[in-house]
């Protein structure tokens, strides 16, 4: 039974602004919102992967996850990423998501020392869930970065009693056939987001309500174009836009692809700044084969022609 | 330019029927050809990862190739994989294929001293694909079993000029953006058939023409029944019929998959016998579970209701 | 040129000790001390992985770190692992190691995102060193927990003039002969620690002056028996010795070696609690079968005979 | 108890020659036998990795093996490996690896199917070696090729009754603690010959008697070396003498290992020729600069300074 409303279209899982110096650029923030406000998000999931809150102190992501509720002041859901080596740093963040008046949170699994079972994960996400019950929780599945790809579908089925604050997952891999089954566990009941921006056709294809995703900052608006030739029925349409935003994806994974993709913001005009080590920037080398391949494959012109009327910061 | 007619449909990769002491059971081999062609198959793949290709002598896998091209006699192409350890055993295998007639072949990569880079494993399989240019050539691309999991619009990029006979690949893996580039890649220039079966709905929808898979020796008709939904744009009936096939797939993975769908065909009626070490039949408690865990997800009753006048063979 | 005293003998890996709840059981940690001072150990390498410190919070980790330098005072060189995903998180740790009066501190690689090549490596390691120049800082080398198993060599070839207050590096890795280079790097210029306790011998007969381990917290005076053995050149005896402790790891190995190590601690008589999630506790049955186990190959008999009249917490 | 004389010193794993287009080069193989008789060889070890085993056809294994017993006349023993992805396979490679007169044969784990279990490997290993009983049997443990990296101590307890030839393992792994555990199984019944060359002096620490290796093709006397200054008891030489050894292969392991030894044996006056697909020649560029390399450390001249009177092959 579903007691609550799931979540529909996409969330931007937006890159935290930095300054050159590596300190946060919380003065952007407000600008990245009103983009995704604008873009039609449902959502933002922060300080996650490409929000880097791993490379974040804790009081840092305190900071980040502040800026960005007052900045979305009710127009974009904030969902906030408490995951940490430390379960109790990441009940800390837990209760100050809450606290702040975030939408929601979301923790990966430990990933220094990795869990060992199901059972185990399920016993690390209840113990960071319960330090505030009354919070909409979502596990983070993304086995390429934390090693832990165990069976998700197993996941939910012991979570049932034991996190009641439960309300899915961010599924971060491409073992489809096991998010369909998620998708479908108990009628339906969890909310269970997909966050291979590259995959957003095959996963509608199986049912994706919605999905969580880094090139949603930029490009959701060509996404969103897949998911109506898809509700239409328009299967070559949704495949020949998948296939183009297919190719955005191979030019810039290329290059490690956080950074690349605040290379990308920073061309359409938002500088959101370097990365922290051990990510870094792009070299101007690098900036500029991507800009180019980009311009190439046609990005920036189906990204304004989708864009229609709306202001789009098109590099010169 | 596509200078030759691409495949469509399903094509089963049967087991290689064995006896209890591990010798070949070839007289079985006709029974299940007139089984795949009864059942709407478009090819049989043979002699690959669930044909046990590499567990058997370079002489069985002859004597395998011959049995199952004669009892074809033209009504199933025969693609024979010809992959192994040594190219010039592949060598032997691909001038053997053609000579008996089968109408194609495919090898994985070596698996022994692994290809280090897409170009090395372009000049490996055509070494192979050369040995007879007249025979069309697929590379088997599987990277959980062969551990290479290179570049494959790279690899269709470097084959153009280096591998006249290649006509695509069979593309196990789940990265299916990358499959989608294959499928597209010079206007659709090579067949790229899609292997992993619990998948194939998302890969429909990227424009899959075809599949290679080991459950569509015993489940076909259910898949068809997905495509022609896809094809009908019955978008949620498409993915109810795959996600009943996904449960399928799900009662079988619990054990060694070879050797359960093996007593799948046992339980079906056809006895193919064991495997090779060191791959082992299931016990028989196992078997037994299994039998009633597809009982128990309705499998049984399903596969007779769209076999419709067809004589099934079902467990009693 | 090697500009400083270079390390001799033995440091342990201190387990942090909890209460069962998970909170700090800091009153222990002087009567661990006072142990590794009696059992001849030359130094304390806390909150690293054996000491759980990825498990705590920063400030926890400062608490641990501040009771540990106390409680020595002087007599027992106290390092600290300053290893966070976020480096501003390591550099603060490792400004405070020094404030508070600790010998070294060192720091794993970045465990969420990873470093990509040795330089960036390197980069990293030299943005936490540089916190506090004036403290001695060694790399912790441990692929097996954080997945990076970059060259060494190369490391500190290029750490040179980039981490001027590099030290060495805790070489916890079975890869021998690298270690060898590495500890013959400009005849001998750094501090090469192995940590991977069971192969002391033949890191001994490579050269190697001082290891750090976990095993080290309970049968330090049986590897001192090793070393002394190497040393005297007695080849038989320093083997059948270290087979002896290679035994005993075999034991308690089978559990998971953190949890299994503490409870070995707490049949010693020094009860350190619990683990943290995802870590947890050995169940009493594995606890039983463990003791048995040590009991069986002699492993407390030897302890106490290696003792001499040290008073030993020999279990009942 | 043991039951047979053990093996002592060194084994080399010779490169099977190939003339430049891939065919075998037979006549170079006395050449070679000579060499290792001369070297002071205790056998030689054919077939394997380093022969590119994987890479020949069946037929081409047995005319080198046969070549191989032919020119050692009894001066060398003569071990054959006979792994392959099919156990029919290797069960025909044993039985006339004994018919023509070899002394012992080998065989990794199936490579292509991987064996799920301990006891899956020992029922794998007892199929092919009972398919000559009177042939000694030894395990060829080498799991950065097969990725099968199982219990070595419980795969000698479970193959005690069930492989009764099995002699022991060519363990080329660097688990040395596992080793020496194996190593002193039972009093020392089987022999355990270590294969990763680059740590002979950690492995002879631990009471190493045999060792096989693709180096003692032609550095054995500076391994030799390394040997008798260990059993004298002179550490430090001991120490000194292996460095150079590891610098010696840290200078051709930047390139793929085997092909940069076969361009070492090339230096040295033996044209043992390319390899075969997936592996490649080095380019003259890489051959260059890795005789610079060797010369540039010394190898060459201490391979003649070691060599005394006999005729050293040496580089102009």
């Amino acid at each position: 039974m579903v007691t609550f409303q799931k979540t529909e279209g996409l969330l931007a899982a937006p890159f935290t602004p930095f300054h050159e110096d590596g300190s946060l650029n919380l003065s952007l923030i407000p600008t990245l919102v009103d983009k995704l406000v604008a873009d039609g998000l449902s959502g933002a999931f922060i300080c996650g992967s490409n929000g880097e809150g791993p490379n974040m102190t804790t009081q840092e992501r305190k900071t980040v996850a502040e800026t960005f509720v007052k900045a979305s002041a009710g127009r974009l859901p904030i969902w906030v990423h408490v995951g940490h080596s430390s379960i109790r740093e990441s009940q800390e963040l837990m209760r100050h998501a809450y606290a702040i008046g975030a939408d929601a949170a979301s923790s990966v699994a430990a990933f220094y020392f990795k869990p060992s079972s199901v059972q185990n994960l399920v016993d690390s996400m209840a113990e960071i869930a319960s330090a505030e019950p009354r919070m909409p929780f979502y596990y983070y599945h993304i086995p390429v970065l934390t090693g832990i790809g165990l069976d998700m579908v197993e996941f939910l089925r012991l979570s049932e009693t034991q996190i009641p604050n439960l309300r899915g997952i961010k599924y971060t891999a491409n073992t489809l056939w096991e998010y369909q089954t998620c998708l479908r566990y108990q009628n339906g009941r969890y909310d269970v987001l997909f966050g291979y921006d590259e995959m957003l056709l095959p996963a509608l294809s199986l049912g994706a309500q919605a999905a969580i995703g880094s090139t949603y900052n930029f490009a959701a608006p060509l996404y969103l174009e897949v998911q109506r030739h898809y509700v239409a029925g328009n299967q070559e349409e949704a495949r020949t836009c998948m296939a183009h935003l297919v190719d955005m994806v191979r030019a810039f994974v290329k290059y490690p692809p956080i950074p690349a993709q605040k290379a990308i913001m920073h061309m359409l005009g938002y500088d959101v700044g370097p990365c922290r080590l051990p990510l870094t920037k792009l070299t101007s080398t690098q900036y500029d084969q991507l800009y180019t391949e980009l311009d190439t494959i046609g990005f920036w012109e189906r990204l304004q022609a989708v864009s229609g009327n709306q202001a789009v910061n098109l590099p010169a």
